[in-house]
């Protein structure tokens, strides 16, 4: 078990903050809700949500994937000064670990709080995706794969889940057909929770397995080819974005603190770069030791899960996280979802948010929203759905980045 | 007192990797050390010095500042995979603070073995800048300002570093020749360390501060202006590079090391990021309380220290950084420097390695490479200069990030 809990949480609305009228009528672009903006609003209201106060913050990490190339901006740590003039001269680092950039974040966090130098720590995540259109954001994206051998090849992170799909459906002999429906089921479930979460970036989306089988290879309305086997709607979302977490000791939470939700565990699992390292893409290798790791450090097995918050960045990846979580047999995940199965009035419901899918990915902050919205479940303020049948006390967040490269799994209980 | 030492180091030749011969005949540039090789080749190096092997390493950071516009590639924790295979499913994170992105990584990797969590991690940073021609790597680097007020706008960071030494020049009341003076004097004792470091970059620098004063304000070998009162030998060097050490726990590399150095304080303190924001821009105001905390933490004053490499980016950064340290009284670093103090002879010499002036300045690796290289003279293993009076036993590093926002200090002790 760390030592070091959630005392508070925040999640800005997920969205495009561009003024879309302005980019059709040839004006200059409005950014409604800049990457700055979102860094001030996410750290104030998590320090607002946890009852302390800015001069209480002892350090600040940051995790952001590209904002180099997403808004041109680097030295990411100092701008949480902005937040309050209070953070002046206190420690900041910005974190890195592509689409787990703040999960990584949440972790450096844990490590400098049970170092004992640290008492409360602020953590944020944060992307500003929607400047670039989205073929520029697509390149961007890339240089998260290996560069020389991938993104400088063309490869696109749809390609390159495309392949891990394609080794997937081999391995376990599905057919078109089959496979389509299950990614279609997944799609569906995220997009029915997300029309329950006022913060979700879509909450009109298809809301069935049905609608989405039913649209059309091509033109208006169409589920368009991007990597086969992957379509349009096996994507998730360019989002703007950021969430953070108040994190502390456990043992000073429990004396002062109201809602508390420990870190029982935590597990980093990284994998080569180059999917060409690989020989079984058909499962998220890493992410089974990230897994084992955080199961065991919290002492429970899968059984004890209540709800999980996993990384759909394609609907491929939401089948790999349920497996290596042990939610279902391997190669089996897809039947579950198709029989109904991590719905909201499941045993564990898995992204009660809408997941990536469709409550929206800015990347770099995903990580620290899996955790803030887990901790809104854990303490009885969910945001948008929760789980139907009892409290969850235990849950999990898998967070991951590139290719299955990065893997990060949090395994959350509530304590008080 | 940290509770974790230095246990092997290793620093990459600096210098610029391309193949300018083939840039002249329009051929396609060779780039013959690339961002991968140089983080291989630090990371075996450090592995290696530290007399540990791969497998013993729990966990790895890496610090650098902008690869994704540098070299087009995020994601790079997990490049380390490719220094050796036993490092597969280990956990990887990704630092920056601009230039001292590595100091922060070495802190985070402080954190980690402080909380128990891991025993040796290995702390990487690297930058490869010369893929880009200056004016596009100084666009680069101007993302680590405050760019919807600064960079935006035009300033890039010698206009920055510009700044602030008009307003130490304001406080003190220096001529222009004077100041022109104390920056040449500067310049000269970091070129002529760097004619005895066989890893910098610039080993044939001018000597002295006649040969630099002496210098045309135009045409062949001048020294031209860049952004006043900042001239060509006042500005650092676009540098490729690496370096890298191996951590563990003082009470671990004491049973089990032979050459220990502690990391015996660390202070690590940020500024508003706008410099619009700061009265105070004749002193590195966060600096000043970087270094209290460091030296507080070690237990010492500025009476202990026998070297210190600092962050050199500018002339009158070293004057700014020498003052913070203790090492001159406020506005009379340039007079020290000017009667010869802070060479190899003196009681506290400064940049023997030459410094980001000479040795060079591959922003992500700076930081790594200052505490690279003081472990190298505490254990007695100097590379280029060591002190000429007494073996010494205490050095500071002083690494900068950004126009004196990011500052990290640390005091590094021999233990054996």
């Amino acid at each position: 078990m760390s030592q070091v809990s959630i005392v508070g949480a925040y999640n800005t609305k997920f969205g495009a903050f561009i003024d879309v009228k302005d980019m059709i009528s040839f004006k200059k672009k409005t950014d409604t809700r800049s990457f700055y903006d979102l860094i001030v609003e996410a750290g104030r209201g998590a320090i607002a949500d946890s009852g302390l106060e800015a001069k209480d913050i002892d350090a600040v990490w940051i995790g952001t994937c590209s904002p180099g190339r997403f808004v041109g901006q680097e030295h990411i740590g100092p701008l949480a000064v902005a937040i309050d003039p209070a953070l002046r001269f206190k420690p900041m680092t910005r974190t890195e670990a592509a689409c787990a950039s703040s999960s990584v974040a949440i972790y450096d966090a844990v490590y400098a709080i049970e170092s004992g130098r640290y008492r409360n720590v602020l953590v944020i995540g944060v992307e500003k995706m929607t400047l670039l259109d989205t073929p520029a954001m697509t390149a961007a994206l890339a240089t998260c794969s290996f560069v020389p051998e991938e993104a400088a090849r063309g490869a696109t992170f749809p390609a390159l889940f495309a392949e891990l799909a394609k080794a997937y459906i081999a391995r376990y002999g599905y057919s078109e057909a089959e496979i389509r429906n299950q990614f279609a089921h997944v799609a569906a479930l995220c997009y029915r929770n997300a029309a329950k979460n006022p913060l979700a970036h879509v909450q009109n989306g298809p809301q069935t397995a049905e609608a989405i089988l039913g649209m059309p290879d091509t033109g208006k309305g169409a589920n368009v080819m991007v990597a086969a086997p992957l379509r349009l709607h096996d994507c998730s979302l360019v989002t703007d974005g950021a969430a953070a977490v108040v994190l502390t000791s456990t043992a000073n939470a429990r004396k002062t603190r109201e809602k508390v939700v420990e870190i029982a565990g935590i597990g980093h699992a990284v994998d080569y770069l180059p999917l060409s390292k690989r020989d079984d893409k058909h499962r998220l290798a890493a992410g089974k030791h990230a897994v084992e790791s955080a199961y065991a450090e919290a002492k429970i097995t899968v059984a004890d899960l209540d709800l999980a918050e996993v990384h759909d960045c394609f609907t491929i990846n939401q089948l790999l996280c349920t497996e290596a979580l042990g939610l279902a047999d391997d190669g089996r995940a897809g039947h579950d979802y198709v029989a109904g199965r991590f719905g909201p009035d499941d045993i564990v419901p898995i992204n009660l948010s809408g997941g990536l899918k469709a409550k929206g990915h800015p990347v770099g902050a995903t990580g620290a929203s899996m955790h803030a919205l887990v901790y809104k479940q854990l303490v009885g303020e969910p945001i948008g759905l929760a789980p139907s049948n009892k409290a969850p006390t235990v849950g999990v967040t898998f967070n991951v980045g590139g290719s299955g490269v990065t893997n990060c799994v949090t395994v959350l209980r509530r304590v008080k």
